[in-house]
């Protein structure tokens, strides 16, 4: 089985991307976490261009690499520097990695305007700063910066910067489609001649300004080449760079070919969403292979095809990359999704009962009115408790009362009142919050912890709010989403209402229910009901 | 100029994206804005799967699109049913649209195993239902589901499916490949064979499991397809469809193809940001093309090569998508940017006072709290005025409440008890609302409208609320947009708060200061201040 190499460059590239920001030691938690899943390359930073980089280097010693092999990244020399005193191939060497990658201009554009010398002495820059890196003992990677724009405005000059660096040593030459700009098409084309020009193996490198640079990696590889760089979930600046979450699952599953093997491709989920979070970003839903949605499924129509035979409707088997099916309840969903996803929740629910269709009728019901189940699992599980098990209630409530009050230039106050009986027994309470719905969520959850002690560990850690029809302006249905967690569990609830207040309402009061219910047990609900 | 048809699923496939959701409402002015856009296929839904299709069909007739054909959805008749009495068919006859699209089994494990019905029987329902629509003189687009997956399986069976529809008369056949799990390089293989085996023009379907929709999409029209089948933004089931908001520029930028023209190409990132905002998902900000960040760049090597030459780090002239060119961080770029917005309003500003550095702070350290000014140029404008020309208030708060109550099971109930002065006279009055938020607008238009008649004729048109650090859940910060007209202009308003009520608030006073401004002008104001 032929190997293809991974090189990774989320901590350098991938960092350029607008709303990434790795400090220093989420650099130093993410090049861990790419080791472990098999990486072979794992690119730091560019220690000639700032100082966390350098910092990240100086700290990489700690990190004992048990597979990967750590890069530094930065430029051939300047154009009025020696090689020896050039500041950038100084702190390449300073960085003490066994690897490092430098980036040469193919582009003629770029060397006249960008470099501002001639054709010439460009290519003597490329030899004598790979050379160089090469008599240091490291293995060079020569990054072909804008290669395929390059070889269309002059394509003897793209050639002849490979040239260069070949016969500088340099020991893998990557061709980057830098500007992203390259149909798949032309950059076959392209990579086949540089191919047929140089013996040194050759790597790709491409962005996704046309939405193509998985697509253009995997078209080059197939066309030999040894080596893709690109980072996890495809972060980089603009439009980003090729997913290394796609490339490496695409290569082995579609290709067969070997890059991190199976055994270890299964945590590729798992790492995704571990670099989302060091990057402090929202994991994307849609994400192939890894998002939460790769394979959830909400027609109907296929939802019982995917109960039959999964392969009908599902590219791969998801526990091959360490991500799992999911079917959703909407309004597109016929009977199979609301049964599947009970029986997925542990609800039992016998098919052919008349119960089963009075679910999927309120759930119609419910959908039509702006009620939405994904993300909230909990609310969909009371509601199905009710439904077919005649749930009582846990608390009883008399109303409510929120007061945001705003006297001249002052901050707002928001104040909310609660009275609710538990068991006949009534509290009546009030709290403050930054805004009517967490005043009305304090004054809930403090009228209830009197009777319910486990309530306190409740968070509320997520909330979101959905105009269902904008365009009636402040008369329209508002959908609240609400996520609670307990430390060990997390939970999301759903509520809907013309009044904002009142959807708040409804999703708290649910996400509420769910954790009493849990540690309760209905029991414990229906010995209240009885008195 | 060869012409490639574009055909938009937004609104069916679309729609089944995990967190998509559109109303009839929200359809019917999606439908509006892609003809518009020039768009050749409009599928509108699937009017035997839901009732929400159905009215949207309904309703398709009030559209009068200039451009576009509208297409209803479906699939090829049920096993036991006959054409004329299948209630599928019968529901795509019903909504009396131009066009209709309907999808048949290509893949013999689905005849088997979702049909449960023999091959040839398979070919017998295409063939009927095909002509039975074509009879009802419609043009009728043939979607072969999975034929990627099924020509691998069995090629020939896959084969005479297309033939089947082909000899019934379809228009067009769409190649499908519905699991999305198709390489690029064996989707070119099975699209030429295909294209061989078919007289009928082919069009391709793609979908995003192995991020590779986008160049699956233009590999097949390189290969003679002449229509492609896609979402705006990629949206739809799992990891999305093709994304004609990239297909669509590479189609017409690189290939030198004819879509929709270059002139409504410009509207491309407009129609983008507005289905997000129907769709109600915050924008992609990496998307290609029609992506904030798709021509932004972080400061450092690039910016000064941008700035000597843009074609050395840009794919494509922002402006022929309607995008902007984007430099992040410096001073400088904030500053230019703010004049530029500024210039574009048709306020006058001296570049060089210091009045214009007091402006760029400010607003920096407003976006920095959460303020955005994109379709919100109302509160631009009347900041601009207040910073610059310390344009003075309408009215004087002296304060207000808002309160909602619910007692027991009985619906909620909100009232803004609202207290102001203008030109020193006082006005204290209260409004009901089905909401808080509705209650507080309903006392603020109530009470001023006694001081300016003017404000009765205006209504809020849209009401957005975004929450902005959702992890910090009802302590969160909400970014509220109030869209407001008067019956011949449209203004958009923003207020920023931890307390939904308060950024109501502030977005509410812009708006109708907006319109005092407007109808009375500067004069009006200063002479109530100078009193």
């Amino acid at each position: 089985m032929k190997k293809i190499q991974i090189y990774d460059t989320t901590l350098r590239d991938g960092s350029q991307g607008e709303h990434v920001s790795f400090s220093v030691e989420d650099k130093l938690h993410v090049a861990r976490k790419l080791d472990e899943l098999g990486i072979d390359y794992i690119e730091g930073g560019w220690p000639g261009s700032n100082s966390k980089d350098i910092a990240f280097f100086r700290r990489a010693q700690e990190l004992k690499l048990k597979h990967a092999r750590l890069a530094a990244f930065g430029s051939t020399r300047h154009p009025r520097s020696a090689v020896a005193h050039d500041r950038n191939l100084q702190a390449l060497v300073e960085a003490a990695t066994p690897v490092v990658t430098i980036f040469g201009k193919s582009w003629d554009l770029h060397v006249k305007v960008a470099l501002g010398i001639s054709l010439e002495e460009n290519l003597t820059l490329i030899r004598e700063s790979v050379a160089y890196l090469k008599s240091k003992g490291r293995e060079v990677i020569y990054d072909a910066e804008h290669f395929f724009d390059g070889f269309k405005a002059d394509r003897e000059y793209a050639l002849a910067t490979l040239g260069a660096a070949e016969a500088a040593g340099a020991d893998m030459i990557v061709l980057c489609d830098t500007n992203g700009g390259t149909l798949t098409s032309d950059l076959r084309e392209r990579f086949r001649v540089a191919s047929e020009h140089v013996k040194t193996p050759l790597g790709i490198h491409t962005h996704n300004d046309c939405e193509m640079a998985v697509a253009n990696a995997i078209a080059a590889v197939e066309l030999g080449a040894v080596q893709v760089q690109g980072t996890m979930n495809g972060y980089g600046e603009r439009t980003g760079n090729a997913n290394l979450c796609s490339v490496i699952p695409n290569l082995e599953l579609k290709l067969g070919l070997r890059t991190i093997g199976r055994e270890k491709l299964k945590h590729l989920t798992e790492v995704s969403h571990y670099v989302s979070e060091l990057a402090n970003l929202i994991p994307r839903h849609d994400l192939p292979y890894v998002g939460k949605s790769a394979f959830t499924h909400k027609a109907g129509v296929h939802v019982s095809a995917v109960m039959k035979e999964s392969a009908a409707y599902e590219h791969i088997d998801p526990a091959v990359v360490g991500n799992a099916r999911r079917v959703l309840v909407s309004e597109l969903s016929g009977k199979s999704n609301v049964l599947y996803k009970a029986e997925e929740l542990g609800l039992e629910i016998d098919k052919s009962s008349p119960h089963a269709k009075v679910v999927v009728e309120k759930l119609k019901e419910m959908e039509h009115d702006g009620y939405q189940f994904e993300g909230a699992e909990a609310s969909f599980q009371i509601l199905f408790d009710k439904l077919l098990h005649h749930f009582p209630e846990f608390f009883e409530l008399d109303g409510f009362r929120v007061i945001t009050e705003k006297m001249g230039r002052n901050e707002p106050y928001s104040e909310a009142v609660i009275k609710l009986r538990v068991d006949g027994k009534e509290e009546h309470t009030a709290a403050e919050g930054v805004g009517p719905v967490s005043a009305l969520d304090r004054a809930l959850r403090k009228s209830l912890g009197r009777f319910f002690p486990c309530i306190r560990d409740v968070r509320l850690t997520d909330y979101k709010v959905r105009v269902l029809n904008p365009r009636d302006a402040t008369d329209a249905r508002v959908r609240v989403l609400i996520e609670t967690s307990d430390g060990h569990d997390t939970w999301g609830t759903v509520g809907v209402s013309e009044n904002i207040i009142e959807a708040s309402w409804k999703a708290l009061v649910d996400s509420i229910t769910y954790k009493l219910k849990k540690e309760y047990g209905a029991k414990r609900a229906e010995s209240k009901a009885a008195k």
